[in-house]
């Protein structure tokens, strides 16, 4: 449980973990805003660290990174009712405008204002500081039954709900998840909250397959690198045989065009495929099987109102993301986190969420 | 207008175009069962005939190409109530069980049974023959006012219909047609067809675009090769700007990467992509943009209960294929036929869509 | 044409049409604000004026009706960037928050905020008045070719195309239009815009029948009131014949239950209603024969992002609605066109939808 | 759990419940098909045997009632590969065509075949009977984990499963269920496995309620007819209170329209309600407030490949219906089971389901 901070904590420094450039990061002092939290370290965040850019987004001055924060709240607008000092809250990082036609069309995750202006992306500084200010709107208040810890996991949880209401995942579907990292362990658990008994998950590494099965999997495959004769299409048939038959729809977590191949050749005809996973500029995929069997490819953009489900899921139980938090580390350590989790130990299964913490005594 | 054929017909010989393997096209005389017809050639025929495979479809014996027929019926079942010999028709090629889960669920396009049996694909034998047989539930009855020869266009004007009610084209959205070949233009007209007002085509040859833009193309856009120092992604960004926003959906009918890559790029966020054209086994395109702008790419296989619309576009005149129709062989010259198309002249916009004819007397 | 007003308009008089009760309308002088317009007279404000409440909204205090306007624009604010003075503009009167979850949705329309406050419905004053202020991305700018008088009719179309979207018609689709009023003849333009080839109206009166026939129906029947021995379930089924097929789609413009269970019968197995038409609080329908033939009933709730479809749809020359205007009154003779409307000659075709102007030179 | 009948039942003699007319409920010998099975009693039936008719289906000629069996195979045909001897099978009662456009369409619960020759609706006979025939494709084979006696509830459990999925219930979704009867308490448990969290069910009956407290149900709300100043309005606010907010989809089971009318005005704007249900042939409702509130009506037509899905549930442990079987009748007594259900003992909580079987060993 987390323990309320006491007030003087404002009297701290505020730490930042600034990007400066390609693996250029440093931690630094700033200046003192509104909250305090925990926060996920993202696949997004080591691709900004080691790269200075991810997707479209481009480094064009140092930037505080950070986008899967949960905190506490000090101070509030005065035209905020839904929330008061002292309130825990899973914080979204993205601020649409709600006015473009985008927006007014139910889609704020598309807004190009949205886009320019992310928190933890370039080149809007994010929440891996111990203090900062957000929009109330796109804070959510966390029920006394969740920890900021897992609070800290609600951004990646939501995304995930985001591709499983995106590719309509509907119950009796068999399904398909690639890659067994932090994303692909969540999207099992949402593809089963969604109403699947039949998840696969593939991965390369054998110990991430061993915690999706602890945590739930149905089925894991285990994609052995070394059989160099095997080819996507081979792998697929093999999954097919696994699952009984082939998944209605597929979860692609990797952004590996081997495992979007994989994906295509595996799934039904009249299936659908989510790409989560992001990858090269350049993705060298089946396209002509893939219409031939008129599966559909659909886009996924981060998050749009899935906080709320994301919430009721851990609240009533149904998820359960406590196993996926291997390590946290104080703000003062932040730079070892990133260290280790850009080069983990050989069995990497001890290393899948690592969290930043502000405080001690939290949780 | 099609002149109904006399009956002596029948006593001629079924001549049919065979393919032996890659390269090795015959004509041949065949038995004779009860339909004849006119017939197009289409560019899945020639690929056919110069690779010996199309998508994961491969030779395996001798079998006679054609799927895209029109034709006199000359017998009918005596269940067959919808139908009378004399009645002109367009012909569907693929016979699926209507019996399996795919069918059952309204897919009956994918099923595997119609997969394996499609005439005209290996190695089910087509409709590139003087006269044969076909399933009475798969032929529709051409009204008055449609000719044999545009009956001939009605399975290449399903396909693309059937793929814009998959991209779920609606009134007002503005839509981008890739390639301008015959299947192109065809998209073009449905895409209007069915309530767009905006509608840009793009090809590598000037004089296909012109055809298009004679026939209803809002926007042209040439894709001049010799422009080494154009990207996909400046291409697209002169057509967001020709047409004075993104297409909302686009209609990829060259099967070519970089064309699909420019697809990407070029469709508003949110937006919808329609897989209409085969290529390589493996095609290099950016799937992080794709899924950054939450674009769904759309598979489209073949064509499931779309003639009736085909035909009524066509009855109705909301559709004009006719300016299409560039060439005339009689079956005896069929190889002549196949041999143009492989190599047409340098002007290509004379050869567009090449028709095999039964009869003199016809239309 | 319209053409541009003269500025010393603004000195003059801002008559406004103001409801005080139930058949209690008067016309009065009110302060000056931005804008000045043509605007029709709708079925709700006939309904207001003799009821002083229409479906949940009740008359509360004097306040001035008119929410189908179209004006020139006097003035901007300073963050407007797409209007400027003169331009002719149509006015879409709801003001939703774009706040709630229900904008955030994307269906504005069900705004809570936009329910209270829209323009013209208890208790928020509407367009019938020289001059009035609105919000600038709720006024959508006139091209040259269409005239203020067409644009007093978006609203209403605006309306029709947002049944027709939610109904979803495809092209194709037969669809039945229940009601040849003006909401009736423009549901029956659109749903021909939408790809229908295939329309049939209803009305109790011929002449509104003729109308219809000459804007373009494919089919009219009368439903004769005379005719005592026929039900809904024997009127549905002469529909059914005379239109070839069960319509997939209808569109019940009229909000009477007879008509309401005239369309339940007549639809066909699976198809859908969109319930365009208010009627009494409490409707006797064949609710069990809806749900045994799985018939949806759609509820259509005024406008969401509509009118630049029905700009587009005026502009491109797809919809004609000109012939729909039959009489124009001056403002200063408001209160004539309201008696008019309540008890029209009895040849009724001659008044389809009234205009109230506010200048001798427009158009 | 099941026993496997011995072969020597075959020579019993097969007792059909056979219907006369209205109120004339007889018990016959029939002659000996394959099958033998047990069976529920559906409000369907009962309505059939006091009314002689139901919707649109009237008594033409005396025929044996039941259309929710589950049974054990005696006999295959040569063509059948997924049964054999001595399966235990769920039983779908309706036969459709599978060819014609609405099978096609993929709806072939809207087979006007089907309609006509649905087991257990008149005219066709049905499964109130020891042995009896079935078209394979439509027998369901029961896992190892699910009863006969489950399996009998199989039927019903589709019919809500289907209505689930056309109302397209969404994990996270706020659910009313209107009706704590079997196919109400059913629709509460699907819900809740569909991912609703909050599931609220209304009666009249406070002993039917309790049952569907301890089944799971989150709320109960309690229609106190006694209380007669409460309208359906009044009563709606109270359950939107009782919830939290309003629900996003309602399913409505009573058919009464009075609770039709609690629906539309407790349902969320821009929400769904599936119309389960059936009643009389004209029910008054507010259709303008439904329209006004964007709320869509949804007919639900029986099962469309439901069978898979209910098993899976069923063997999953997702839902448990055996707390709804209350009674069990040897088929010698069927006429008392009818008797009961028509007339339940006052505390009717102890009549829900009651079941007719064939065998003592059985289960």
């Amino acid at each position: 449980m987390a323990t309320p901070l006491s007030m003087d904590l404002f009297s701290e420094e505020n730490l930042a973990v600034v990007l400066y450039g390609q693996n250029d990061l440093r931690l630094e002092r700033w200046p003192l805003p509104d909250k305090l939290e925990n926060d996920g370290i993202c696949g997004t965040d080591l691709h900004l660290w080691r790269q200075a850019q991810v997707a479209d987004f481009r480094l064009q001055r140092p930037f505080c990174l950070g986008h899967e924060p949960s905190a506490i709240v000090m101070k509030c607008g005065s035209n905020v009712h839904h929330l008061k000092p002292g309130d825990r809250v899973a914080v979204e990082p993205a601020i649409p405008c709600l006015k473009c036609d985008r927006c007014r069309s139910g889609r704020y995750n598309l807004c190009p204002t949205s886009n320019k202006q992310s928190h933890g992306l370039p080149n809007s500084d994010g929440s891996l500081r111990r203090y900062y200010t957000h929009r109330a709107d796109f804070c959510f208040k966390l029920p006394d039954s969740i920890s900021l810890e897992e609070g800290a996991l609600i951004e990646a949880l939501a995304v995930v709900i985001h591709a499983c209401r995106r590719v309509k995942i509907q119950p009796g579907d068999s399904v398909l998840v690639c890659g067994a990292g932090p994303v692909g362990v969540m999207a099992m658990l949402v593809a089963k909250a969604f109403g699947s008994n039949r998840v696969c998950v593939t991965d390369i590494k054998q110990t991430r397959l061993d915690l999706a099965k602890k945590m739930g999997a149905d089925h894991c495959y285990w994609i052995d690198l070394s059989q160099k004769d095997l080819n996507a299409e081979d792998r697929a048939a093999h999954i097919v045989e696994m699952m009984g038959r082939p998944p209605d729809i597929t979860l692609e977590c990797t952004g590996v065009a081997s495992s979007q191949s994989l994906a295509i050749h595996a799934t039904e005809h009249g299936g659908r495929i989510a790409i989560v996973g992001l990858g090269q500029p350049s993705n060298g995929i089946p396209l002509s099987t893939m219409t031939m069997k008129e599966i559909d490819l659909i886009g996924v953009c981060r998050i749009k109102d899935d906080y709320p489900l994301a919430i009721e899921l851990l609240e009533s139980g149904k998820i359960n993301v406590k196993p996926l938090i291997t390590q946290r580390f104080a703000i003062e350590q932040a730079l070892e986190a990133f260290r280790l989790l850009a080069s983990p130990p050989d069995n990497d299964q001890s290393v899948v969420k690592v969290l930043i913490q502000y405080n001690n005594d939290d949780d």
